[in-house]
């Protein structure tokens, strides 16, 4: 007989399929977001070895028994609270791994004390071939003099380090940097800059102002290999938050290799919800449509990001009405109406999943409008969705009715954002504005799916912070007392929606991941507080136990170095 | 218990009887080239769910018997010639589907003939936009005039259609082009241009030279779905000739893409042993290594293509003594030799095969010192590749002797150039230097594994002309008698061992596919000539009765529309 490629398909997937070999987790306090909205508790449930989970078993179901008609693996929960594994729904991936990737010196008290992490960091990272980092300060330090190379060079020799000052005025370098720059006794002093000398004018570690770029040109360009480290770096730290899954915003063309070369080599875990930068990268990495999901569910393009505007603190956001606190100036449209219409229809009409920047009341007021225009030619389930949706006109909110019922659509916000912004928004905004700021329960109540993120590295990627802020409106310190416009606070269950079952639908991966339940990927978290029942105070402390993509374990707090 | 994915997979491998699905190939008269060159002659052999050789029967060997201790499907090879799955060593894969995809009327007899031929293409390609074409000729049609767009509209009246003509100094359009083009009665010819016109002023069909772009710049620049399809087409068009693997020389990004859109898609058929268009190209897709092969050996990016200098014909290729038809030049190098010992470097310290274009001999001599030197510090299994490798001074022969014994080369040689290019590198070279020239016979004494390849679209992947070629240096019509410095030619066995085991062994795939032996992929091909005893003319002649990739079929000569 002869054979055909479907056939043989369909053989060789059999021949995939994984042996009987399922795993129970059990003695857990269970809790999920069910897609009405509601929580749903659960006792244990099991995945099979694809990680897919099978089974989800309620406070006094009957469990399975160890065994070939039962389970072969056995995860005890000790009791612990267990939810799915949390999901930003707006960071920067590789941005956030080079963040990490750097040595942040600004909490140092003293030189000796920036020294030891100075050589602990370069002893953590063997492979870095300069050691980068920024944050000291010298007046902090109660140095009362800039510090040398050769303290430098006492910490790390082997290597050029190159340390920017927290004021980014002055830059630190080693002897190994000034060999690597040719910085020598006869280097002249560049216009606009400062050259710290030693007796015989060789430099003798600080370069101020426009000297530094002396150096700077030295620092080799990042690799591919920096790009696999600093994927890595951050799948770790989201890892250990208790993140397993992300949107990333922005996706470029080197960042999308990088994810791919993660996933042939079978190394990456983390679940990536990629939004091209822009539909030109949009159609050279996925083409005539949004790429399959790729990596038993870790990586996908399935939309493009667009910036309409800029932002509030930088006066870029694109406002009806002038600054409050700059009145000859609205901010500024990064795209016209047509333009920011075209980008929308060129990914639309191919299906692409549309998600725009827009932070000013007019960049939202435009933006709504241009999607109930699309609406009408881009019929069926679209999500279109809102990156920030910080300042939304009230009057505008009809619009977010409107189309939620036709299209649906995604109010993409980050909660700490808020608390960051508060005393600038309210400096650059005025009293009057402030209704339609950062109005997460207003956005929900007219329609819009809420989906709560981080805009790592812009904020620390953590969502606990993010719970506890979208329940109070307050900071760390509890300012405002009772919250600022405590009327847009939410419950408990949409903002934990907001980080699983709500972000993934966000994302199209609602049938995939972000809750417990059969037939979706089996990534969860071990808690050691009940995001259901705690106090703010308590949900910001936080601490992640274990965290799990795919019935993998990728974190675990008693040996943090685990991983895969 | 709730029916999951992972169940339904338990169930169907339970049904699946997985260890006995295999596939028997037999009454085939099978020939492969052994590692150490020798023919191998079987008469059968097995292949599992996974497409993956099993076992291989010599003449006289018991076979395994139907059924579940045997084979569950067989395959009647009806007594005829069974071979490796052929592989082009030096090709370009997108180029050759948009090669393709373009209409050819070079060979059109008739101004009817053409209409029924542009008719049918516009038939055949209900999706393509635009139909573009060339090669037509009015004076071949004996019409006395030139053709109109209302004849055109006649054949195609849906889509624009734009032929340009035989000499490329004229374009015949349709009204739907005209249309799209926005050329009306009153769009001024422009300077150095024609527009053929009616009695009132409109397009009459035809536009001369500089008039031609006019409609050119109308026409839509290829899409992802373009891309897609150049792939598909290439493949099909590979596929019928018996082709199942090629090397891809020079990928773009944006081709990468394109090749792994159709892995992730399922629908990648065709082997593509890939070399990136730079160094750059190459680190920003594989990043710090090769890439590992991907999609059950479909697709790697292992190496890739470096320039160092032109063509004959253009007298862009660089050699040692001035042209013989143009002595103040000696032709060009596109890279200093401190340049090409840079590039070759960084792609060599990152483990990447490199593959230099090199076709005077001036270039050959400055690329083999380049190898030998950098073979110093680059230890190992490198199989230089030298691409084209057309003219060698003998001199510089015994530099591949001492490269062959240290690393190993690969000269990447394409048989029908040769016959091609005969005339033209008489002139260009004079009597002296053609003792170097395609040289097949004294560089693979010199040490070199020859693998032979068609540079398609420069010339049809045709390998059995390329081997008809091989072992005569004659072209088609037979000229030279007796063949050109036919002490150049090689034997059958290392002209088919240049387009399978040799050309697999030149990408690091002779563990993979290239043979039909235990552990490689069922790629073969049924023909109706045996290229071992069949005459050179018979050799040119061969039909491809089926393909077969990775034990599926994807093409079969009685049913040429079938395949996947």
């Amino acid at each position: 007989m002869r054979r055909t490629i479907g056939s043989m398909l369909l053989a060789a997937s059999a021949l995939a399929a994984p042996a009987h070999a399922d795993t129970l987790v059990d003695n857990i306090k269970g809790e999920t977001i069910a897609p009405d909205g509601t929580l749903q508790s659960f006792a244990a449930f099991l995945f099979d070895d694809s990680g897919v989970i099978k089974t989800v078993y309620r406070p006094g179901d009957k469990l399975p028994k160890p065994g070939r008609k039962g389970y072969q693996f056995h995860i005890d929960g000790k009791g612990r609270v267990l939810l799915p594994g949390l999901i930003d729904a707006h960071g920067h991936v590789m941005q956030t791994g080079y963040a990490l990737l750097t040595l942040d010196l600004s909490e140092t008290t003293s030189l000796s004390d920036a020294l030891a992490r100075i050589k602990a960091f370069a002893a953590a990272h063997p492979d870095r071939p300069w050691i980068i980092g920024s944050g000291w300060n010298q007046e902090r330090w109660g140095l009362g003099r800039f510090p040398t190379a050769a303290e430098l060079d006492s910490a790390v020799g082997d290597r050029p380090v190159w340390l920017e000052r927290a004021d980014y005025h002055a830059g630190w370098a080693n002897s190994a940097a000034f060999k690597a720059a040719g910085i020598t006794a006869s280097t002249p002093t560049p216009e606009g800059g400062a050259i710290e000398r030693l007796a015989d004018g060789r430099p003798a570690g600080v370069l101020v102002d426009k000297a530094q770029g002396l150096v700077d040109k030295a620092v080799p360009p990042p690799t591919p290999r920096d790009d696999d480290l600093a994927l890595t770096t951050a799948e770790a730290d989201l890892a250990r938050r208790g993140v397993t899954g992300i949107a990333d915003m922005g996706t470029s063309t080197r960042d999308w290799m990088t994810f791919r070369r993660a996933g042939d080599a079978n190394r990456l875990y983390l679940r990536i919800m990629a939004y091209a930068a822009g539909t030109d990268t949009m159609a050279e990495i996925a083409g005539p449509g949004p790429t399959p999901w790729l990596y038993a569910d870790r990586l996908r393009m399935g939309g493009v990001k667009l910036f309409l505007d800029g932002a509030l603190g930088s006066r870029g956001a694109w406002l009806k009405a002038p600054y409050a606190d700059k009145p000859d100036t609205h901010g500024l449209s990064l795209l016209s109406e047509t333009q920011l219409g075209n980008l929308m229809s060129r990914a639309a009409m191919d299906g692409f999943q549309v998600a725009v920047h827009a932070i000013g009341d007019k960049a939202n007021g435009v933006l709504l409008t241009t999607i109930e225009d699309l609406s009408h030619t881009y019929h069926g389930d679209r999500r279109w969705r809102v990156e920030h949706a910080q300042i939304i006109d009230p009057a505008d909110w009809p619009l977010v009715t409107r189309i939620a019922a036709n299209g649906g659509i995604v109010a993409s916000m980050q909660p700490v954002h808020q608390t960051s912004d508060r005393l600038m928004a309210e400096a650059r905004l005025g009293p009057d504005r402030l209704k339609g700021a950062y109005a997460w329960a207003s956005l929900k109540q007219a329609g819009a799916v809420l989906a709560f993120g981080s805009d790592t590295p812009v904020e620390l990627p953590d969502p606990w912070t993010g719970i506890a802020v979208a329940l109070t409106r307050q900071d760390a310190s509890g300012a405002p007392a009772g919250g600022w416009r405590p009327e847009e606070r939410v419950d408990s269950l949409t903002a934990l929606a907001g980080y699983t079952s709500a972000a993934a639908y966000a994302g199209f991966a609602e049938t995939r991941f972000g809750r417990i339940a059969p037939g979706l990927r089996a990534d969860f978290i071990l808690v050691d507080t009940d995001p259901m029942t705690a106090s703010p105070e308590a949900i910001r402390k936080t601490h992640v136990l274990q965290t799990w993509i795919g019935g993998g374990k990728v974190y675990d707090a008693e040996s943090p170095a685990g991983g895969k």
